[in-house]
C-alpha cells in the first residue's frame, strides 16, 4: 500500500509500504477516505533531520473499518470511524477523567512510532477506545465537518474550555490556521460575548468573521497587546486561545489575558520554557491545556455538525489525492492554503 | 519613628524616618503591633543593589488605627486591624471578583514607592478597601496566627486554591517555608486526603506533620520527583502547591504534578520564563496562581482561627523588637528560623 514518509525537513513522499494489518487482537485495520496535512505536521516538515528509514505521516482521519483483532467489541467490520490524533485504551483512570492524551497505554499517531494517516491505511491499535463509529455514511456531506473532530474542532474547543470561554465574557484567540478558527466556533458555541481574533491572513479573517469573530486585531507583538488592550477597556480578554506554540505567540497570550484571566494553549510549545512567567504570576493568569482529548469531545460535538449549527470543514480549502500530498505540505507550509484535506 | 530600610543586599538598617501620616483623604494612619520577616524580603536580601536612599520594608502587620482620614468610611481610630500585603481600592472590577492583588488603584507595601511595615507605624492608602478590622482586642492569643491572615496562610490558601485540592485528592507541597507549612494547613482545611511535603529542614517537617502532612520527601531534583511518583501510583499528585519561586522548584512542581493535575504557584517566581513549558502541555498540567487575594480570604478564614481549628501562627519561632529586625533578616536567611514576627 502507499503512505507519507516524512525523510527530512521538506522531503515528503509517497512510497510503497506493508500492507497495514492485525498485529495486536485489540486492533483494528482502517481504510482511509478522508485525511488530513494538520499545521504540527509543518514543524518536522521546517526542522526534520534527513532520516533512512523516515516517519510515516498523519494523525487525523476518517475511514472504513477493514478488519478488527480478537479481543475488539464495540468497532466491527463496515463500520464509518473517526480516528482521533492520539490511541487510547479507553479503560484507565484517565480515560475515566476523560484525558485520553494521558491514557496509560496510548499514545500519538504519526510520530514515528505507530503508522500515520496520510495512507491508503493503518493500523489503529485499542481500536475499541480510541475510534468513534459514526452514525452517517461514508459519502456524506458533512464529513469535512466531522473529519475536524479527528483534531482541529476538538482542539479548538480544548482551548476554549482550557481559557474558561464563559457566556458574555471576551476571548481572544492567537492564530488564524485551522486550529484558531475552530476556537473561534468553539468561543462562539460557548456563548462568548466578545471573541477577538488575532491574525493578518485576509482569506482566513474573513472565514474568523464568518465562524462569529466579532473584532480583528491584524497588528503583532507589542502592537496587538496594545489595541487589545484598546478593545477591553484597558484589561485585556478573560479567556485566551494559544493556536500557536511560539514563543512570540504565548507571550502575546498572555499579555492580552486579564488578569484572573486563563490562556488556554492548544499551540505545540516550540521551547523548553514558557515567556512571560513573570507577568502570568502578578496578574494572576492560569496557563493550562495541552493536547486535546479530542475522543471525548466528540460525543459533545457531534450534534452541532450533524444538525449543521457548525461548519467547521470549512478551514479545508483544498483537497487533494494521496500522491498530491508532498505538495500539499508546500502550499500549507507557504500559506497558500489554511488546511488540505486528503481524499483517498 | 523608627523603620527598616534595606540600603543593599545585607544591609538592613533601621532609620529615624519622617512620622507617619494622613496624606489623601483615604488614608489611615496604623501604628504597628506586630510585623513579619518575609520569606520574599530574602530576595532583595540576596540581591538588592547598593542604594543612598534605600528601600523601607514589611508588607504584613496587625496595629492600631491612629489616624484616618477626611472620607475613610468603615475604619475607625482605635481599630485593631490587618494589614493585608497589598493596598487595594476595595470597590473597583478586580476587588469585586475577589483579585484584590490586581486592584486598579492598588499596589504593594514595602516596594520602595510605599511605606513598610517594619516599622513602629506607617501609612495606609484606601483605608477603607485594604485594612480589615478584627473583633479581638491587640493583647489576645491569637495574635500570632491572626497576623498570618496579613500573607502567609492567606498565601499558602491560594496556593491550595490554585491547585485546585479537593477532599481525597493527593497534594504536594514544595517547600517547607511559612508560607509551604501554610500551604499544608490549607490542604488539610480542603479536606486533601493526602498531602505530601517536600522539604528537609526536620524543624519544618516535624510541624509539617503537626499541621497534617502524611508523607515528607527529602530528597531534591530527580530524585524527588521519582519518590512522590512511587508514593502516588506512578502517576503524580493532583494538586501541586509551589512555595518557592526558584527554577527547580518550579520544575519540581511540574514533573510531580499528575496528568490533568494543577500546580499553585505563589513563589514569586525569579526567573523570567517558566521551565518545563513542554512537560506541563503533554499532560495537560494547568499553572495558576499569583500574588494571593489575602484580604478577601480573611472572612473564610478567620473562623478556623478564632475557633482554633487552625494555628499558622506556628510558623513564627522567633520574636523581635524592631531594633532586632537586622539580626532577623540574618537569622532568617540563615534559616536559624522559619518565620520572624517583629513586636513592637
Amino acid at each position: 500500500m502507499r503512505a507519507t514518509v516524512m525523510f527530512g525537513a521538506g522531503d515528503v513522499r509517497i512510497e510503497n509500504v506493508a500492507d497495514a494489518r492485525i498485529i495486536e487482537a485489540t486492533d483494528a485495520v482502517v481504510i482511509v477516505s478522508r485525511a488530513c496535512i494538520c499545521g504540527s505536521d509543518l514543524w518536522p516538515y521546517k526542522t526534520m533531520e534527513q532520516s533512512d528509514t523516515g516517519r510515516r505521516m498523519g494523525h487525523e482521519a476518517i475511514g472504513v473499518v477493514a478488519a478488527v483483532g480478537a479481543n475488539v467489541r464495540t468497532i466491527e467490520t463496515g463500520d464509518v470511524v473517526i480516528m482521533p490524533f492520539a490511541y487510547s485504551d479507553g479503560s484507565c483512570v484517565f480515560c475515566h477523567d476523560g484525558l485520553l492524551t494521558s491514557s496509560i497505554h496510548g499514545g500519538f499517531f504519526g510520530t514515528g512510532v505507530m503508522d500515520g494517516a496520510q495512507a491508503e491505511a493503518l493500523r489503529v491499535p485499542l481500536a475499541d477506545g480510541t475510534l468513534f463509529a459514526l452514525p452517517v455514511g461514508k459519502d456524506d456531506a458533512l464529513m469535512p465537518s466531522l473529519l475536524t473532530l479527528s483534531d482541529v474542532m476538538g482542539t479548538g474547543h480544548h482551548a476554549a474550555v482550557a481559557a474558561k470561554v464563559a457566556p458574555g465574557k471576551t476571548a481572544a484567540v492567537v492564530g488564524d490556521g485551522a486550529v484558531g478558527l475552530c476556537g473561534v466556533i468553539a468561543a462562539r458555541r460557548l456563548d462568548a460575548g466578545r471573541i477577538i481574533i488575532l491574525g493578518r491572513h485576509p482569506d482566513r479573517i474573513a472565514l474568523a468573521k464568518e465562524f462569529g469573530a466579532t473584532d480583528v486585531v491584524s497588528q503583532r507583538g507589542d502592537e496587538a497587546v496594545e489595541r487589545v488592550r484598546e478593545l477591553t477597556g484597558g484589561f485585556g480578554a478573560h479567556s485566551v486561545l494559544e493556536c500557536v506554540g511560539l514563543e512570540g505567540s504565548m507571550n502575546t497570550a498572555i499579555a492580552i489575558a486579564r488578569p484572573g484571566g486563563a490562556v488556554g494553549r492548544v499551540g505545540v510549545p516550540q521551547d523548553e520554557t514558557m515567556p512571560a512567567s513573570r507577568p502570568a504570576f502578578y496578574n494572576n493568569v492560569t496557563v493550562s491545556g495541552g493536547p486535546a482529548p479530542v475522543r471525548a469531545y466528540i460525543e459533545e460535538l457531534l450534534p452541532d455538525i450533524v444538525e449543521g449549527r457548525i461548519e467547521p470543514g470549512r478551514v479545508f480549502d483544498r483537497v487533494v489525492p494521496l500522491d498530491k500530498v508532498p505538495d500539499g505540505y508546500r502550499a500549507m507550509n507557504e500559506r497558500e492554503t489554511i488546511k488540505v484535506m486528503v481524499k483517498n
